[in-house]
């Protein structure tokens, strides 16, 4: 920790600081500037106590953390990076893979449909959601353990690996004996409690960044799931909100290189909801794709036009096989299958 | 529902938009304008299936909602302010409320130190966390149950009512069992699975807005509660998040009026989450006040600097007693009490 | 300056970093701390050379200033609050001044009609745009000089002194030959020629708040004001531009207590652009008033459907008179005339 | 435009709007739905006078646009994409253009050093400040004229092109005599008197994204560059301002389809004020080029770490070599040269 104080502050304050600092056990290192003093608070950040408290003290100026507070998930615990075996589908591995299906689990027609085109197209996990999360009461919440039946169903008969997302800790349990791949959703990036319950399944989590997430709080949400002992955790992300209107999110697409660097997991990238219309989705796949994303998450629906949630962003089943098709020089480009 | 078509659309195309409207049950109303053709569908948004997948059609370019989605959180649906009775303290009434107390409760030491001394200042409700959502798995995470019968203790002792969050949906009967009001905090504003359970014990809720939830989203969560049959509902702003550094967040005083002219519900105002600095306390309070705030949420610790979490943001026990004294003459040109 | 090594470093990488912090005129302090070695620099950061670009370099992790990079402007440069007075209306002093006035000046009718009523109201300076920054090249740009005419017109028949704004370097002369303040916009606060042409015209400046602007920012762009040997700079609060679409800007009314312990310079609030409705403007004042805001700027129209501009958060002329009725007993809580 | 009238408004409050709409020259088309009734305003957004003051009246709840309001730069406007030809090298056009070099030309060393690097790896433009807007008045701000003699001499000795920014409406002529390309910055992308004065120079125009502007303002800008008569304009994403800290800014790649999708013109994409990072610009090269990028603008500087700006953004001579190798594929996948 970094410890500034005010100007002109004197000897007795300052005495004041370092004893605080010695009886959280940290040593303190003065160093007298121009302006300031500054004092270095040499110890582990993420052991000892907080130093941040200081803040609140009348002679500081500031308290600003040098070490950075994730571990378990950063590059540095773990050499290179991670991958995650999902039913022979390796995620973070040389191949990139592709999820794909509808927004939510609507029928068997719809389900199969979906299932078949995109396997056929070249997806390797299917998607759907049979628990929705929905800004409002009145919108349709999902056909809950019926889609998870129609899930396991379509993976019987495609061999497909299946993602769904969990939003209650209650169905954890339920959730984890049908799904391959738990999915964390935005909306839930930091419920913690959540967190904790997907981990404890030890099925492979999926954590979406949340709307307005900090990576640094991303990396931090991600290292509930690995301090739970589940070491299978991807990063997803799915576009942040901010001032523009003219996409329901911004995907921010720095994450790819920034995860690779700051830590050793897998990051899977959401053109759908990162942008909400199913128009720029194969131009975000590309990008994605250029800059090193080990996955794809992408909504596809029979009809679009007729989808219960979601419908602007879904691509239809031409659209994806199209997609895919378009996507394999920029895949050969970045030297992955 | 009003949807734009592209230019120089045909009959043809226009033809199938209209039948799709007709299909999803309401009555399409054309508008042939100079650049384009906008079709108004008549009907009712929030019960009929929705439109918005026409978002995705060839010819569509724009699909805009018109009715408000929110209806039992309302202005329109109760005529006149709700207001909450929470152990003989009217919250919505005209007495200003202060619920104070420190971020988490610590021991019973300082439990009972600052529930008395906030008492004395004219606090009626003491907050204070027992399960505290935390970026980090590695910071302190409240003492749970502990704390909760801590809270009750200092009830029984000052006769305060007590407010504290709720982190888990299996925890809602537990802390129910203790608390006067649970508090749904912001990470947790869009857990809907958790609204539901805290609706469902019965109990007041305070919820808090989401880090960077829209007020027709916060309104919209707030319908989850009212919709599972909780009428005792509060909106607290908390400020969100924004680009500015020099504030943790960024108190938006303007839900004050906002909330009072779209909902019946009471709205409270947390400055301490909404600056994170102790040192603006107390400006915030007085323009929260002076705006019409239906009561205040402030943290408050007999040593911030010892505090075990967000001691930058709590005020000092003086500190409290002091606020609370410049406040009066604010209250009073508001009109209240 | 605090420069952070990352993990693992070695003694001549290290050795070359403190040899480049000496070569630029800092005296270079190790701390070595459990996981990374720190280097804090002593020196101003003022006037040497930046440190910044020490990130680009392989061995380092972070580098971090210490010191406000704004001094005249800083609370430090002035022991106490500055104050100006515009043709004998103090603004920073005891009296809460109200400059009221059309978004824009549209005719002789229009100005003179608002500048009585303003006047009659309690306002002591008269606002109205002749040159108007417009998102469209399509929309109304202002009646330009015409309009500085018919403001020094309404000046002379009613003693309010007049504000404002300036668009363009260009016409920094003419505007200043009419004008009693000029006022810097939202658009332009990025805009450094501008500043430094208005500040040499010797006149008073009000600089808005830019549209995503840190108030670091904010504080180093007024430093060119006073930089440029012109004291007479206040701040002007219109929010900013985040996620919420429900208002047009947020208003962040914590830059009253905070430019109050940053600066000496008054701070003034608009409500008006920093709601964009009509409607939230009262309340919007109150709660600036009980902060400690300096003076207010409202927008006022005697028509405002028939506004040539902004019509939506305009105020008639009888909800100004009203508004400043209900100001009377917050300004008087504020210990304030 | 489309009005909805608040709940439960009688006829005569309707009748005094539909009056008014028809006033302003449109036709009003009246819809009576379930619970409000909505009024289409058929005539030209664009030419006709605005709607939207209506929402300041008390019988009206919301007004809302229909038209897009840009024209020229619209892609309806011009059946096919646009190029501009700068000294012979199309941007636009089938080969991907390489705009590099320093941040601040800082002497004729550094910049001759890079150009001739830069040129020899593949740029066809040479960038390089000579006039730098910056945050503190403290900071370098530019070598000025005798910065743009160094660029004009590296341009006769390589043939590059040359770009530079224009900071004020008094430089545009002597500027545009040295540039071949004007770059509008950042911080004035809402200066619309300097967007005037750089189209009547007749030469091409850079327009950058402000801080925060929403793409369709971003439109808009560029629309008083076309409607003043210069039919050069290409716009250029370089990362907006939103929470995130990791990054300097948010690069938003989605602009690419979007602005593809939207307008004629092309789309640049500068990755190194986009992210502040030097180490991420490879990977923004990448993206941007697979996801349709006409141009990139990069910086390059023999000794990022001795810059006198932005030191952390800039690449290093090799760095800039290695990086051009590395783009040839992805530029090959997306069938450009």
């Amino acid at each position: 920790m970094i410890i500034v104080l005010k100007p002109g502050i004197g000897k007795k304050d300052e005495a004041a600081v370092l004893k605080e600092i010695r009886r959280l056990g940290y040593q303190p290192h003065v160093m007298r500037g121009v302006a300031r003093t500054v004092i270095g608070a040499i110890g582990d950040e993420r052991t000892h106590k907080s130093l941040e408290t200081l803040a609140s003290w009348a002679q500081v100026e500031s308290v600003m953390p040098i070490q950075k507070r994730y571990k378990l998930v950063s590059r540095e615990a773990h050499g290179r990076a991670s991958t995650i075996d999902v039913r022979g589908n390796v995620i973070g591995g040389k191949r990139v893979q592709v999820m794909a299906g509808p927004c939510s689990v609507e029928s068997e027609l719809q389900l199969m449909t979906t299932a078949h085109a995109v396997k056929k197209a070249g997806a390797t996990i299917l998607r759907g959601g049979a628990f929705k999360p929905r800004t409002s009461p009145y919108e349709f919440q999902g056909l809950g353990e019926k889609g998870l039946k129609l899930l396991a169903k379509a993976r019987q008969e495609t061999g497909l690996a299946i993602i769904t997302e969990l939003l209650s800790e209650q169905q954890a349990e339920l959730v984890a004996d049908y799904a391959d791949i738990l999915q964390i959703g935005t909306r839930n990036a930091h419920n913690f409690q959540l967190l904790i319950a997907a981990a404890r399944t030890g099925k492979p989590v999926l954590l979406k960044r949340g709307l307005s997430m900090k990576i640094e709080e991303w990396l931090l949400a991600g290292e509930y799931i690995l301090a739970n002992e589940n070491p299978n955790l991807m990063f997803c992300e799915r576009g942040v909100r901010t001032f523009e209107t003219f996409t329901r999110n911004m995907l921010d697409l720095s994450t790819i290189p920034i995860i690779k660097k700051e830590s050793h997991c897998p990051i899977v990238i959401d053109p759908s909801q990162g942008s909400g219309r199913a128009d720029l989705v194969a131009s975000m796949c590309k990008g994605a794709v250029a800059m090193g994303a080990d996955a794809l998450l992408i909504e596809v629906h029979p009809n679009p036009a007729e989808a219960w949630s979601d419908g602007a962003q879904q691509v239809s089943l031409e659209g994806f096989a199209t997609l895919m098709e378009e996507l394999k020089p920029f895949i050969a480009a970045a030297g992955r299958e």
